[in-house]
């Protein structure tokens, strides 16, 4: 069923942070929205590409040599590989693209580790 | 590379309307940008599935059997196979995810076809 998703009605329904949720599926990639505030694992993913979007409050995305601040409408990508760490001072609303599979976590242990998201239908 | 995009930024610069720029690359897919205004042409992609993510302006998105309202923070995802038409009454600003050399106009011929879509850095 083609139907369209609006993206504040979906983070409307989404509780906690650093626990993406699927929102949709194309070509064996998924979109993912979720919620961020404060310091995330450092990580990388060994396999896969990782896009932030940012939808609300800014993205301190961290990497090893530099850091980016990320505000909305604007868009980061992670290339696989390249160790990150999203940092949000404030509640962040990013949207991801990434292929189906990513784990939020990459390659880091950690207990926010979400091996299965679900759907936000 | 890694280096934050700004849609805004981007748009700016987009001249004409039906004509994609890529602005990200991430696990064999492009992020695109476009100005859309006027009624494009029917089409499918037969191996593509293609997302509209809208920014501004709301995309009229005609199916075979029905038509869906797209407005800014929505999204829809066109699967592969389906015939569709996007239609701007006024002008929409999208941001499109779809694998790399995905054509615009589908398996239709028509004089808008972008058959290499420019980067725009």
């Amino acid at each position: 069923m083609v139907d369209k998703v609006s993206l504040r009605e979906r983070l409307s329904r989404i509780p906690d942070y650093w626990h993406p949720r699927i929102v949709g599926e194309l070509n064996g990639q998924h979109v993912k929205l979720a919620r961020l505030q404060g310091e995330f694992v450092w990580h990388c993913h060994e396999q896969e590409d990782e896009l932030f979007f940012v939808l609300d409050g800014t993205l301190r995305m961290e990497l090893r040599d530099r850091v980016i601040d990320v505000g909305p409408g604007e868009f980061l990508i992670i290339p696989r590989g390249v160790d990150h760490r999203p940092v949000a001072a404030s509640e962040v609303q990013v949207l991801l693209f990434e292929p189906a599979g990513t784990l939020n976590t990459g390659d880091a242990e950690d207990p926010r580790t979400v091996k299965n998201p679900e759907w936000l239908l």
